[in-house]
């Protein structure tokens, strides 16, 4: 059932010669939306004009397309290996947050030795900073490998991800309001790769946080899954110590049981569990806009590196930067990324429902 | 000369009932270019498909418009008063830096007491993170006092200001490559005010950097300074030490003589002195593409706050958070922004050749 009618996720595909428009996954195929559904919302570029619709032109959307995916119909059909499929969403904003107690401590381990792990404010909020919103690309876009200071200037020798999940913005606010419930702005999920080079960020980042160490390439997942999608995968966020702010409180379910699955060079190195994140993410949307920030149809926001005990979602926590390397069957070792690497996140449910990949080849630098 | 033939600034302007469209300001009147030069490229309502056409097709448009403005032809003028001014860019990505020396020691001995004010990174790369681009707002737009963790729940009661310039990019690069010459990039020039609620910053902002004590909004000014017009105020960016690695040694002066002046209901409090900006923009510019990030046409990169000894362009730094409140002519003390509180920046160079202003009223929570 990875791409049955219980999952059916939203891309953007097109043809040789052809503009690129909406359409949906149905198993190895995609149905061409305008002309299935017969709706000139869909002969778009991304999906923003779509998302901007709201929970209830989505729940209509999604109904029709359930109807047609089970029929049979073959109109409208297209073979996945016959189209190339482009970045979903015209990204507005990207923020990236910080809301893995596992990921949080073992950086602050490495970064801050002998100072305490998690900063005072970590479990008070959801840290979080805005990331390159031009820099989102889809899988299947070649990483080159940037330059740096590290303090010394060259090309970073420190080349990292961090899978995560990124969830997207349909229903925009104004400035000055707050977001209500999650489920009304936020239209789905996809998988992040924030690339990072770690020996970059580790000299940058002080005072005003992460720049050029992440901002040369983000990858998201070519698919955006619908929130409707994902009913049985949501489960109770973690218990949280102190009880957070009112304006975080928990309404609803929404931490998800996903295990997002690492593979490097086609072996599998990490499984991090999605379900024990600290922050859900309908506490992420609450903290950005409860100072008044508005929010865009397009907007991204990511949960930061998924690690669950063990298993963590980034290769510096894997080898505890360096101090100890994976080994991969074909007997090569790995700290870092080498130049030919291929990394390939992918996410599914318990049920089997799946994300689908993101996935990046790293290319020597320039 | 403030806005004669020699400054000729473009904006985005609309008379009640019509589209908003490109516009350059000739003294107190809106020059309405797509007809005046009869060119659709500004029949837009934002400066970026003309910025998009790159540095020739600046000059060409610029000379057309100073003969149109020079030749006394009342044609295709409007009365500053008849119109409305609209943000001028749809904004890309917002990067925001932290480029005075003056402003970073500042800023470090009162959030890191007991600690060396400047981090060891500071002098070898302009710092800089990236800001919310869907909360920048055009001059005259009320600011919202925001909430947030302070580290209790509540209304700020630090809103500051921070007097900057911005830098428009016109020019894109791709992922991967890297900004060729200043010129060839950047259109203009704005003047920023960067609003920060410094307490929630304060909390908030270890180890990912400034995110809600910054994003509830971003003011910019109306109308977007060419660089061509700002030739005469060029100047030779100080001296640094140490001399910075290859990518950040300097080509040509674009340090600029400007002074900015702060205006808190009506008097003026401040005039920082941009010369003086330890890190010049096209220092910024390369740092910020130097790992292969790409460019998009839009991109608002801010200096950080000007300051000059004795003339700094926060309330933070002029009141010494708090320990020295300012006086008012009305015999009212200040030390951060209150409620109704007008807050006006404005700059020019020693010529006279002004960038407008970005003025903000502060609305009270709600």
């Amino acid at each position: 059932m990875s791409f049955g009618v219980e999952n059916l996720p939203y891309g953007v595909f097109s043809r040789p010669g052809e503009a690129p428009r909406v359409g949906v996954r149905v198993e190895d195929q995609v149905l061409d939306l305008a002309p299935a559904l017969g709706d000139p919302v869909f002969a778009s570029p991304s999906l923003n004009a779509f998302m901007a619709l709201g929970r209830t032109a989505w729940a209509r959307a999604r109904a029709r397309i359930r109807r047609v995916a089970a029929s049979g119909d073959p109109r409208h059909l297209i073979p996945l290996g016959d189209v190339t499929l482009h970045l979903p969403i015209e990204v507005a904003d990207y923020v990236d947050f910080y809301a893995s107690l596992e990921h949080a401590s073992n950086l602050g381990r490495m970064f801050r030795p002998g100072e305490e792990p998690l900063k005072p404010n970590w479990r008070h909020l959801p840290v979080g900073y805005h990331g390159r919103a031009g820099t989102v690309v889809v899988s299947g876009t070649p990483i080159r490998r940037p330059w740096g200071q590290r303090p010394s200037f060259g090309p970073t020798e420190k080349l990292d991800i961090e899978a995560e999940l990124g969830f997207v913005v349909g229903v925009p606010t104004a400035l000055g309001g707050r977001a209500g419930a999650f489920e009304d702005h936020v239209f789905g999920v996809t998988l992040v790769n924030d690339w990072s080079a770690r020996d970059i960020q580790a000299w940058e980042y002080v005072p005003l946080g992460p720049f050029l160490g992440k901002s040369f390439a983000t990858s998201v997942s070519p698919w955006i899954t619908p929130l409707e999608a994902l009913e049985d995968a949501r489960v109770e966020g973690p218990a949280q110590d102190p009880e957070p702010v009112a304006y975080l409180r928990r309404a609803a379910p929404w931490g998800l049981d996903l295990t997002l699955r690492v593979e490097l060079n086609g072996e599998p190195v990490s499984a991090p569990p999605y379900r024990d994140m600290y922050w859900t993410p309908d506490q992420m949307l609450a903290h950005m806009t409860v100072n008044g920030a508005s929010l865009r149809t397009g907007d991204l926001f990511a949960s930061g590196t998924v690690s669950g005990a063990g298993r963590p979602g980034s290769l510096i926590e894997l080898t505890w930067n360096g101090a100890q390397p994976i080994e991969l069957g074909s007997g090569e070792k790995r700290i870092f990324l080498e130049d030919g690497d291929v990394v390939t996140i992918s996410a599914a449910t318990p049920g089997g429902l799946s994300l689908g990949e993101v996935s990046g080849t790293i290319l020597p630098t320039t």
